[in-house]
C-alpha cells in the first residue's frame, strides 16, 4: 500500500502550472527531474501542455490506472473536491500539500475531517495535508527545488515538518554528504502517520537509519509497539517537537494539535530504545554517524588527539556523556612508546609522534595501534586542521584505518573547519562523519555506543 | 610591567634559525610580519643573518636596552643558562616556549623551579615556559605560522592551551569573523598566570571580551576576586579543563599538575560571574555573541522562523536553557495582523508575510515590528537559507535593524550554512552572530541574557 507513494508507476498533480515559481510548475518539474520513469499527469483545467507533458481538465479524464495523486490547490474546498473525484477515479493514493486545514482551526478542521471521511470510505490513503511532499531518487513531489539527485542512500528522514522535503531535503542533497535516500513530510497526518511509515521504512532492508521528527503521536500504543520493533532491528531517531510548555504553545500554532507531554514521551522514547535528538541539526548528525559507522560494544573511547588542551576538553564532555577513557593495554603502550616521549596514555597525544615521523605517516601507524587496543571500543580523533592535516584527507588514511579496524571514529574539526569543509566532504565525509565542535562529535558517538552496547547485550 | 610582553619596543628571539620551518624560524617571521615596529634582534651562536636581521651570539652580546625575550631552545638547560644571561643583561620580561619542564615530571621540573628561582631574584616576569606565544595585531611570537594581520578587535583569547596561540589563533585570523585582538598561550605558568592577564586586559580599555581556559588555578582566592572585578565590568568566558575525574587525568599529562576539582572550580565560576563555556567552540561562539551584541535586560526572547517546526524546535531549546517566550503586546499583534492569515504569536512564523511581501520587505518591516515589541529582550532569529536569504544578508537588513533595535540578535542558519558560509561571514559574520545549529545559538543567547540580566540588576 505505501509503495504507491513511493513508489508509483503513475502520478498525477493536480493544480499543475506551467509558471515557473508557482508550487504547481515546481513539483511537476521535480518529479520530472526524478528517475520516476512511469505517466506523469498535470491536471489543470486551463492549460493544454506543461513542460511538454500533455495537461488534463480533471482526475477522472486520465485514461488508465493511476497510482498516486498530488494536489496543490489554493482552496481546501477544492482539495474535497479533488479527493472525491479520486474516489470516482480509484485513486489509492493521494498526497495533498496545501494548507489551510486543521492547523488553522475552524473551518480547516471541518474540510480536513471531510478529506478523511471520503477517504475511509473509499479505502484510500491520505498523506498530509499541509506537507511538503516526498523527495527520494524514485520521485521527487517536494514544492521546493530540488535541484540534484538524491543520494539513494540509507537514511531516511521523516516528520511533521515542511522543510524536511523543502530546503532541508534540498540543502542535503545539494550540500551535504548525509546519504539519505527518502525524505517525507507528514503535515497535518490526517491518515498516513508515524506508524505507518515506521513500519513501512522497518521492513524495508535498503533503509539503515530512520530519523524522525514528531510534534504529536497519533497513537502512543501503536507507536511504542512497532518502535520497538523496528528500533531492535535498526536506529531510529527521534526528535520530540513541543517537549516543553513553549514549545507546546508553538506547536499548537504550527500543527494545529496538543502536543504530546514531555515526560510521557520520553519515557515512552526510552522504552522503545529509540534515540533522542535534541535539534534538527542532530537528528542529522546522528544519523550520519549511525548510518556510516559499525556499531561498538562498549563505551569505552579512544581520544586521539595533537593537541593537549583539546584532549583534556574532550575527556571531560565523554565523562559527562557517559563515554569511558580507559588506560590502553601494557602491550599497546610498549608498541607505542618509540614514538612518544613520555608515557602513552588516554587521550593519545599524536603530537610527540608526529614531530618524529610525520603526521600522515602517525596516522597510518600510531592510531591504529591505538585503536586496535581491545580495551578500546571507539574514537574520537580530533583533526587540528593544520596544513598536513590534508594530505591525510586526501589519502583517505583515516577511512582506510576505520574499515580495517572496525571499530567507529567521529572527527571533530575544531581548528580549519571552515577552510577544509569542501576537502573534508568531498573526501571524507561521505564514510567518517566530520563535526565543526568537540560537544557535537561526542555527544553523537555517546549515542551510537548506547545503542551499540544495548543492541549487544540483546544479542548476547 | 605586562606591557613589555604585549607592546615590547625590542625583541630577542633565543634559538632564532634561518631553516623554514623551525620554530625558531617562524618566530622571527612572525614578529618581522606583525606590525612590530621595534628592534628585532634574532640570537644563535651559528648564523650571521636571519630574514635580514642582523643575528647575536647571545642575549648579552645585543646593544641597548631589550623589552622581551623569546626562548625556543632545544634543551631545558640552555633555556636556564639563556634566563641567567636575561638577568646579566638585565632583561624584565621572558617568554619560555620550549616543552620539557613542569609538564614533563622528574627533571623538567627541577628546571622549571631552576628558572623561576633566577627570575624571582632578578625582578624578571616570566611567561610559559611550555607555551605557543603571543598573537597580537603588535607582536606574534607564535611558533606557528600566522599569515594574516590580527583584526586588531575587542576579544582576548588566553589560557593553559599550545592550540590557542597556533593553530586555533591562525585559524581565527584566516578563517573566522572572530574580531580577536589578542591571544595568549600560558603554558606551565610558572610565573605569569591567569590572575595578571586577567587584571592586566581587566583594566585594558580596548578589551571588551575575555575568553580564557584553564586547567589548573594557581591562586583560587586571587582569582575569585580578580574575575569579580574584571566580570563586572566585562564579560569574562570561562573553559574549565579537568571537571571530570577522566579529564583531569588527562590534564596531569598534559600540563603535569593537578587539575582543580570540578565541584570548587563551578562554584567559584558561579561566584565571580564569568560565563562557563563547554568546549572550544563555545570559548569562541560565546565571545563572539558577547563582543558584537548589546546586552539584553531580561531573558524574553522572540523566535523568528521561516518554518513552524524549526519554531517549534527552537522553544523548547529555549525553554531548555531558561529563555522565555511572552506573547507579543496586543498593538504589537494588530500592527502586524494584515501580515499574517492566523494570529501573530512567538515564535513568529515570517512565512505567511514572506509569501505576501517576499523575504527582504518581510525582514524590513514585520522582523523589526515584532523585535520592537516592549516584551522582548532578545531574538533569535532562524535563516533557512534558501535563494531569497541571500538578497537580505548582502543587503545587511539584519545587522541595520540589530543597530536600529538595539536589542541582541543570534542567527541560526540549520539550511544552507555550507553554501552560504562564505557569504554569511563576508558580509553578516562581523556584526551578528551565525550558528550553524539551533542548540549552539540558542545556548549562546542564554548566556548573554543571564550576563545582561546580572547586570541590569547590579547597576539599579
Amino acid at each position: 500500500m505505501m509503495d504507491l507513494f513511493f513508489k508509483p508507476e503513475s502520478i498525477a498533480v493536480i493544480g499543475a502550472s506551467g509558471t515557473p515559481g508557482k508550487l504547481g510548475y515546481v513539483i511537476v518539474k521535480n518529479i520530472a527531474d526524478s528517475d520516476f520513469a512511469g505517466d506523469l499527469y498535470p491536471v489543470n483545467p486551463k492549460s493544454d501542455e506543461i513542460l511538454g507533458y500533455k495537461v488534463y481538465r480533471s482526475v477522472t479524464e486520465i485514461p488508465g490506472e493511476l497510482d498516486l495523486v498530488v494536489t496543490v490547490l489554493p482552496t481546501p474546498k477544492m482539495t474535497v473536491a479533488t479527493v472525491e473525484e479520486c474516489a470516482k477515479k480509484g485513486v489509492k493514493a493521494v498526497i495533498i500539500e496545501s494548507a489551510g486545514f486543521a492547523e488553522m482551526g475552524g473551518e480547516g478542521k471541518v474540510f480536513q475531517q471531510q478529506i478523511v471521511d471520503i477517504a475511509k470510505q473509499n479505502n484510500i490513503r491520505l498523506m498530509g495535508p499541509n506537507c511538503s511532499g516526498i523527495v527520494s531518487r524514485d520521485i521527487v513531489t517536494s514544492i521546493y527545488p530540488i535541484t540534484k539527485k538524491v543520494p539513494g542512500g540509507n537514511v531516511v528522514l521523516i516528520g511533521q515538518s515542511g522543510l524536511l522535503a523543502a530546503g532541508m531535503a534540498s540543502d542535503i542533497v545539494e550540500n551535504e554528504s548525509l546519504n539519505i535516500s527518502r525524505v517525507c513530510s507528514i503535515g497535518n497526518k490526517c491518515d498516513v502517520n508515524e506508524n505507518d511509515l515506521l513500519e513501512y521504512f522497518g521492513n524495508d532492508d535498503g533503509v539503515d537509519v530512520i530519523s524522525m521528527y514528531l510534534e504529536t503521536i497519533t497513537d502512543g500504543r501503536k507507536l511504542v509497539r512497532i518502535a520497538k520493533e523496528v528500533a531492535a532491528k535498526k536506529p531510529v531517531i527521534f526528535l520530540s517537537g513541543g517537549r516543553t510548555e513553549a514549545g507546546a504553545r508553538a506547536a499548537m500554532s504550527h500543527t494545529g494539535s496538543i502536543a504530546s507531554n514531555a515526560r510521557i514521551v520520553e519515557a515512552a522514547v526510552k522504552q522503545t530504545g529509540m534515540i533522542m535528538a535534541d535539534d534538527f541539526t542532530e537528528l542529522k548528525d546522528f544519523a550520519k554517524v549511525f548510518s556510516t559507522q559499525p556499531l561498538p560494544k562498549g563505551n569505552r573511547v579512544a581520544v586521539i588527539t595533537l593537541a593537549g588542551s583539546v584532549g583534556v576538553n574532550v575527556s571531560d564532555l565523554c565523562a559527562a556523556h557517559g563515554l569511558e577513557l580507559p588506560k590502553l593495554r601494557e602491550e599497546t603502550r610498549e608498541k607505542l612508546k618509540d614514538m612518544f616521549d613520555t608515557p602513552v596514555s588516554n587521550p593519545v597525544d599524536l603530537y610527540f609522534s608526529v614531530t618524529k615521523i610525520g603526521f600522515t605517516k602517525t596516522l597510518e601507524t600510531t592510531f591504529p595501534d591505538a585503536f586496535r587496543d581491545p580495551n578500546i571500543d571507539a574514537a574520537v580523533v580530533i583533526l587540528a586542521g593544520f596544513k598536513y592535516t590534508r594530505e591525510a584527507v586526501e589519502k583517505k588514511i583515516i577511512q582506510k584505518i576505520v574499515r580495517e579496524v572496525g571499530k567507529p571514529v567521529v572527527v571533530c574539526m575544531i581548528v580549519g573547519y571552515n577552510k577544509y569543509k569542501n576537502v573534508i566532504m568531498d573526501e571524507m565525509g561521505k564514510e567518517i562523519p566530520v563535526f565543526p565542535s568537540l560537544i557535537s562529535g561526542v555527544k553523537a558517538l555517546s549515542r551510537l555506543c548506547e545503542y551499540g552496547i544495548r543492541k549487544h547485550k540483546k544479542s548476547a
